[in-house]
């Protein structure tokens, strides 16, 4: 059985855990007061071509959307996202255990327009009884969206516009953002995220590393207590490093991008041997997220050999299934998976 | 400069990093339903000599805390504990953020007694506006506790015996166990933990891991539903395995005791010197922390070549300060301190 | 102008004011202990025909709901109720600020059924991330529902044994209970509410009190440590005779029922005036409140001497309204209102 | 049984009944729109001198410290306060219930100091880990205090001017404000705390209203979207005209503040009985509740006619009490008590 079903099946990538092995011994002060984590943070900020960014590392994305949302809302204050987006869905409620509303927005391919948000809050704002209702305090989300769509740059700038005028914190979900950089339809590279986002992560357990995420702050009220926020939600971990280590890594030389690049060319592969053979698409994903709608027969076919994931049955019988490669995907479980597709 | 400041300065011990590579590019689920993870469950399980107990790995001490007492805890009630217990003190209010009062009860070595919790509900449950005031819901303990003390066997099983009266799922934080189960004056072992607590956690973090928690659960009402609650509280990493590797190596052939067994004889060697050279105990500990009280100038020569902590200033212009050893401590630093030690 | 915009606009009844004028100066004990709520508990307890109810007095509608659904939930847990339910929209994210996702069902007019929860349930539990998502952990009706609409009683039935199969709590909002209760086409009395519902509270402050509702509850485990809960939550009166004198009153000679009886067949008078007008109905409510479509001119025209209140314009320019009757609408403005709709 | 057990046992002054019944039928929008309320909120700004004061109305003392508590604080701060504060002892920890610890200090008379305060901030905020413990974001106190004591204007200007060095805005609880501002030792008259704290309530339930508190805040970011922190708190009354009424009667020729006077003089003649008497004083309080120390046959005989509030057991086994007066207390039991108590 070969695994296509996520993209967190491997460990990371080798020249992480060999900078992890080297550096095993060495004593260094904990929290991410580390020379590791300040050459991270460096490296990051350099990526992003600002100096004035602040950069925190944390264990994981729900740990890192609770976190930023829990900073950026007052008590009344919910955040506006698609319908889709994985706080409102897959978190378990974690945003709801802070204290506040999500705010769902209808969508289709996981994505939320500027129109979507300043009817919103038009609609809040202007509202007699405004104050019966949960207000709209942040907006978020995710690039890649959770069904592997990107936002154009001009869909960014819109929306970071729109955000600003109704005083809403933008906040971007970049759990899978290095195979959102490394797609060919990429538009938005980390300096456009840095100067239109308020605060975005840039997500390493996805994309090569062991576990961790970057959260980038240009924010300047938010800069301000995050790390008592961090420490609260018990995200500040005590060998911090290990952190910083991996970020270190990801951000020396390009790794970070090359190795996402890959993967997406990989999952190019898959979604074009899918199309030759006539399996429609279910979203329509540049990224290393595929999605396709399978007859039961080809599910039961490449259920053999191939583990993937349901994405839900459709009406007609047929099921919205999902591909994915990742950094460690193997180009011979690839042409394997093709072949098999060829053979429907 | 050699650190004496905490234990939690060096990475994991070598044999966990080695497992962690042999097992880099292997495919396994995620979410901690991978054989690492079943495996080090099931050796945990033995090590407490029962196999009714619920195991989940967590990612640090803040979190399982946090999340435990969010599951153990109605929303009237709190946590009875130590006033110099770390959930009182040291996390940034993790547990009133939960929406818990933590009631702190008066505590010179860092331990509660029986009389103390007995007393407390006492007063509340027969008060006439009961109701007007937070409930006693858990009881928190640590052990060894902050102050690197421990409790008897005597005095757990009375703490036990009151909580089971008043109806309190009792709580024991062990973010270093393993130094406490090594320690020569411990009554105490995994199995009277299992027995005598409802639930607490094996320490990773500071025993020899890079990170990791082992929550054990041994209250059925507990064990249900328990993994939506790591979910929301930031805890179910994605390659949950990262933390079942760990507790595999540590939990085999006896590493963790090993390991840990180690730290608190060279923790001796240090108590011994400054006994020996007249310095004062601050605390009297028999684990890894020691706590002694400095003058000036001590604390001066001592500052030369040695990182320690200081652990606040006495009336007198004296200091208290903690050494600690861990795992990783070298022979070759134990000697040098004690000469430094001499040498005052 | 008159009034039928809501029915909050007057005081209370006025045998509510005699009886707080004559005990005003007496002393009693605070925070319910006194005869009046004594008295009221009683009475109330007898209307539903079981002595075995807790009933407590709360002073409003969104306090009652977050007191009662805190107890109900656990933190990982959310309440299933109709989209356009109250505390999905309009109680500014009260059930989210005690940390729990609302999980709303679609609805055309504020029911929702047994075969949408349980499906809901289904889909939840038999899921293999059941853990990543908000468990359903109570169900949330309102009767009358927002739109005015009453659930018959074999809907009620259905819904309760879904509930129950599924362990989830059915709470029951009665903020306008009475106008149900005395509606010709209510099949649920306060028996089968006691009987169905795990906990439900009668609406004083729209159905003749000034201020207060009472939460009757059936559930063991809800009884327990509901005061804690109440005081908490700020809803705690230190003098709740207040409220047990309101619900003394109401409850006496069957005040609640004539009074809110009389209202309701001053709404039918409405709704037979706009229909026999040809003015057609938004929601097909037989209680106090009343939904009709108007177009621009017959909003107009009626809005000269007339305050309703808009429920929201429809694409084709036309608007849906609310009329609202009340116990203490008098007949005088109801014939002027229905003259009016007849000049249309 | 003549009851000084506490000043809410019963309804209202006549004046406030007689303007609930004059206005019953009258119709006004709700949630605090209507005049009776505007015209309170003048009377009350005009009382303290400034016209940019924000007046709301709320039902209750634990409602009115949740809600403003909950608006003045980050997630990650809390709020300073005497150890005896009602937010730290007698809410069922609703503070806590909101995500934010109380932070107490030690109070012997209720009261706390602005060297306590200075010294808690420069701790905190000096600490190299400031981010392991929860920040002081607010300082809260009492006016007069649980224990019947008042600040000095000295006191309070201090402690200002401390709160404003370190960012704190401070809140003053005024439950019993009228008995403090009516004392003959009192040095603060409402514009001293419109200009010295950031925020305060003027209490009505102790002091004539049937309940009802109103939140003055001069602090600019507070008073941004405080209603609908009212709101999620339960606190926006329908019918807030019940409040407004009640402040409107109260503020109206000085009513407020001559009811609560002559409380005061009856405070103090029991006082005088008492210390004439040989009795021990437990507090020294120059307002309506007065704390004694007496032995068990003192106790007993006076508890054959009058009912008085148990302060706790002493060592030797006296018993701590207090006595208190309301606007409500009649001359003739007074006269009563002071013959009881010569009589001892």
């Amino acid at each position: 059985m070969t695994y296509f079903q996520c993209d967190y099946v491997e460990g990371c990538h080798p020249a992480i855990l060999q900078k992890l092995c080297e550096s095993n011994l060495e004593q260094t002060p904990g929290y991410g007061a580390d020379h590791y984590c300040e050459s991270a943070r460096q490296k990051i900020r350099a990526a992003c071509g600002r100096e004035d960014l602040d950069v925190h590392f944390l264990v994981g994305g729900t740990q890192a959307n609770t976190t930023v949302l829990a900073a950026l809302l007052r008590p009344h204050q919910g955040a506006l996202c698609a319908e889709s987006g994985h706080i409102a869905c897959h978190e378990t409620g974690a945003i709801e255990a802070t204290g506040h509303k999500v705010l769902p927005l209808p969508s289709r391919d996981g994505t939320i327009t500027a129109a979507q948000v300043d009817d919103y809050c038009r609609a809040h704002f202007t509202s007699d009884v405004s104050e019966h209702m949960v207000q709209p305090g942040a907006c978020y989300i995710s690039h890649p969206t959770e069904n592997g769509t990107l936002y154009t740059k001009t869909q960014l700038e819109e929306l970071a516009a729109v955000c600003r005028r109704w005083g809403l914190p933008l906040y971007l979900d970049g759990a899978r953002l290095g195979y959102g950089l490394a797609s060919p339809e990429s538009e938005l590279d980390l300096p456009d995220l840095a100067r239109l986002c308020d605060v975005f992560y840039i997500g390493g357990t996805k994309c090569g590393a062991l576990f961790g995420e970057a959260v980038v702050i240009s924010d300047p009220a938010l800069k301000k207590d995050f790390r008592y926020f961090i420490k609260q939600r018990g995200g500040l971990l005590a060998k911090g490093r290990l952190l910083g280590i991996q970020f270190d890594v990801l951000f020396e030389g390009g790794l970070y991008r090359s190795i996402c690049k890959r993967a997406v060319e990989q999952a190019m592969a898959i979604r074009k041997a899918f199309l030759a053979a006539g399996v429609p698409l279910y979203f329509d994903s540049p990224t290393n997220q595929q999605f396709f709608v399978l007859t039961p027969a080809q599910g039961e076919a490449l259920g053999q050999d191939f583990a993937f994931e349901s994405w839900g049955e459709l009406d007609d019988g047929r099921t919205a299934v999902r591909f994915c490669t990742s950094w460690a995907t193997r180009d011979e479980d690839v042409q394997a998976l093709v072949g098999a597709i060829a053979a429907l």
